[in-house]
C-alpha cells in the first residue's frame, strides 16, 4: 500500500550535518547569529538535503482542489461554484497564485481531487475521488478509504513533481468552505475551543463566524473523530484537497525533498500528517502567518516560525511562493558568504559577546 | 541649499489615485483584503508613482558606512576597524549583502560618509566627511554643518541613481557601533527610556548591554538634543552613515521614488527624516523587523508594518533587500490578476461579507 510504503520510508533528518552547517554559519562574516531564521532555515534544510551547503533546486507548488458539503449550511460568502471557476482561472494563468508562481520560477500543478462537478478543464489534473465531501454537520466528510485515496493522490503527484527535478515543493489549496474543516481538525488535533480555532474566510460577517463555529462543534460532536488517528480525523471533519495536501507533504518528506506549507489550509494537513508521523515535521518549512485567526495556534503546535507575516489569507499556495525567495537567500548566504578568514576579518571580542 | 530645496520639493502623495487602486485590488478575483499587506504596499506605491498599476523597476541599495567615536567605551565587541574591512569584503562581492543583492537584482552601492582612515577602497564612493564621529558621550557627534553635508551626500548619491533608471530604493548601514547612536537617537525622538531603546548590536552580553544604556543616557545628558530638531538630534547624538540615510530618504522622497527601509540602523535614520518633514514618511517602505530590540518602537513610531519577521540584525541593507520580491509581487499582482468580471467569476454574498 502506497501510505504505508511511504511513511515506512520517512527518515530522521541528518543531525550531524546539521551541526557543520550551523558551524559554517557561525564563520561567515557577521555577527553570531544575525541571519537569524534564515540560518534555522538553511540548517533545516542541511538535514533535509544531508548537504552541509543546502541548495535552492526548481521549485514547484502542487494547489489541491475540493468541494466541502458543508458550504450548505452558509459557512462561506462565496458560492460553491467558485471552486470550479478558479480553476479555469488557474488554467488561464490569471489567479494570485499563476503571477506569484510566474514571479519566482515555480511550476504550478493544479489537481482536482474532489470537485463538486463533472466538468473537466484543460490544464487541471483530474484525480477527483467524489464530487465534493458530505455535511460534517451531519456526518463523515468522507470514508477512511477515500481519505486514503486522496493522501495517496497527493503522494502520487509530488512523486512525479520529484521525478521531474523538482526540489522544493510548496503546498496550495481551493475549495469554497475550506476554512470550516481546518478549523475542526485544529480543534480536535489541539483540543482547541471551537471558537479559538475559527475564523472569517472570506471575511465572513459575524452573523456566519457564529455559524462556522457551531458548524465546528456540531461536525466535531456528530462525527466523534479520534485525535490519537490522524486518518480518523481527516476523514470526518477534514476535506479532500486537505487530504491530496497530506499527501503532498508525506510524499516530500519520504523522498527527502522540503516542503513549504502556506496558510491555514495547509497547515490543517501539515497538523494530520504530523499527527501520523511525526518525523514529517522535520521535513516541513514554514512561510507566512494567515490572517486567518487559528493560524498561529497552528503553527505553534507545529513548532514552526514563519517568515512572512503579510496578514494574507487568499490560499492557492500564495503565501508559500512568496517565501521561495526568501528560502533561496538562505541557500546562497550559506554558500557563497566569505569567512572571517577568507576575508581577512579582525576577530570579535569574545568576552564581550554573549554567547 | 541643496537640503532645504529637497525639503521643500517633497509633495504629498497621490489620495485620488490610491483609492482607484483600492477599486482596482477590490474587483480581483479574491475575497476583498484578502492580500493583507500587499494590498497596503501596491496602494501606498500607487500614491507614490501617481500610476493606478503601480510598477516595480530597477532597484539599487544605498549602503551609507561610517565610524562612531562610542566604540572607545566599550559598546561592541566588534572592533572599529572592521568597518573598513566590510568596506573592502562589499568590493570583494562576499558579504551577506552582496549575496541577496545579487539574487534579486538590486545594484549595490556603497558610500563611505565618515570612516575612521584615510585608506580608500575601491567600488566604494569616498564622500568622506570626517574620520568618525566623535565620542557622543564626551560631547556631540559632529557639528551641525557635518550632519547637513552628510544629508546632502546622501540626497546626491540617490540623485545620481535615480537619474541611472533606478526606481525603488533601498538603504543599508555599516558602521561598528552603530546601534548605540541609533538607540540615542530612538530615545530623544520618541521620548522613550534608554533601557526600552537599547538592544543587544552584535550579541553583547548583559555587561556591554549595560555599558551600552549607559553611554545612550550619558550622550543626551551631555549634550542635550533638542527633539523637535531632526538636525539637532542627528548631528548632537547621531552618526554619519545615519545622516546619510536620512538624505537618501529625503531625496527618494522629493523625486517620488519609493525607499524600502532595512532594520536599526536604516529605521533610526526614517525617523530623523520624518521629523525634518513628516511628509517624508509616505514615500517609506517598510521591509523587516529586526532581531535588535527597540526597531519595533521605531516601526510604530513611523506607523510601519514590517513584511518579514527573520530575527535578522545584520544590517548592509540585507533586510531591506530581501523585501524587494514581496514588493514586487504587490506591483504584479496589481497588475496582473483578473477581476470577477474578466473571468466571468459568481459573485460573492455581500449579506455574509464583514464589509
Amino acid at each position: 500500500m502506497l501510505l504505508s510504503e511511504t511513511i515506512s520510508r520517512i527518515n530522521e533528518v541528518d543531525q550531524g550535518v546539521m551541526l557543520k552547517t550551523k558551524s559554517r554559519l557561525d564563520s561567515l562574516i557577521k555577527p553570531p547569529g544575525s541571519l537569524g531564521s534564515l540560518e534555522e532555515i538553511a540548517i533545516k534544510l542541511s538535514g533535509i538535503q544531508n548537504r552541509v551547503l543546502p541548495v535552492y533546486g526548481k521549485s514547484s507548488v502542487i494547489l489541491m482542489a475540493g468541494d466541502h458539503g458543508v458550504v450548505e449550511e452558509g459557512v462561506s460568502a462565496a458560492p460553491k461554484e467558485i471552486t470550479l471557476q478558479m480553476l479555469s482561472a488557474f488554467a488561464s494563468g490569471v489567479a494570485g497564485i499563476n503571477v506569484i508562481s510566474k514571479l519566482n520560477d515555480t511550476e504550478l500543478v493544479v489537481v482536482d481531487v474532489g470537485v463538486d462537478s463533472p466538468v473537466k478543464i484543460k490544464g487541471v489534473i483530474d484525480c477527483k475521488i467524489r464530487m465534493g465531501t458530505g455535511n460534517i454537520t451531519k456526518g463523515p466528510a468522507m470514508t477512511r478509504q477515500e481519505a486514503i485515496e486522496a493522501i495517496e493522490t497527493g503522494i502520487v503527484i509530488v512523486n512525479s513533481q520529484i521525478d521531474k527535478g523538482y526540489s522544493i515543493i510548496a503546498t496550495g489549496d481551493m475549495g469554497i468552505g475550506n476554512t470550516t474543516p481546518s478549523s475542526a481538525i485544529l480543534s480536535v488535533l489541539a483540543g482547541l475551543d471551537a471558537e479559538l480555532a475559527t475564523g472569517r474566510g472570506t471575511m465572513v460577517n459575524n452573523m456566519v463566524l457564529e455559524k462556522k463555529i457551531w458548524a465546528v462543534r456540531e461536525a466535531i460532536r456528530v462525527n466523534v473523530p479520534d485525535p490519537k488517528d490522524g486518518i480518523d480525523v481527516l476523514s470526518k471533519v477534514g476535506g479532500l484537497e486537505i487530504a491530496g495536501l497530506v499527501g503532498v507533504i508525506l510524499g516530500s518528506a519520504a523522498r527527502r525533498v522540503p516542503v513549504v506549507i502556506d496558510g491555514f489550509i495547509s497547515s490543517a494537513a501539515a497538523m494530520i500528517a504530523a499527527s501520523i508521523t511525526e518525523k514529517s515535521k522535520a521535513y516541513i518549512i514554514p512561510s507566512h502567518l494567515s490572517g486567518e485567526s487559528g493560524h498561529d495556534f497552528m503553527l505553534k503546535h507545529l513548532g514552526l516560525k514563519p517568515l512572512l507575516h503579510l496578514d494574507m489569507r487568499l490560499g492557492e499556495g500564495t503565501g508559500a511562493v512568496l517565501a521561495m525567495r526568501i528560502i533561496e537567500a538562505a541557500c546562497r548566504l550559506t554558500s557563497d558568504m566569505a569567512s572571517f578568514q577568507e576575508a581577512g576579518l579582525s576577530d570579535l571580542d569574545e568576552d564581550k559577546l554573549n554567547i
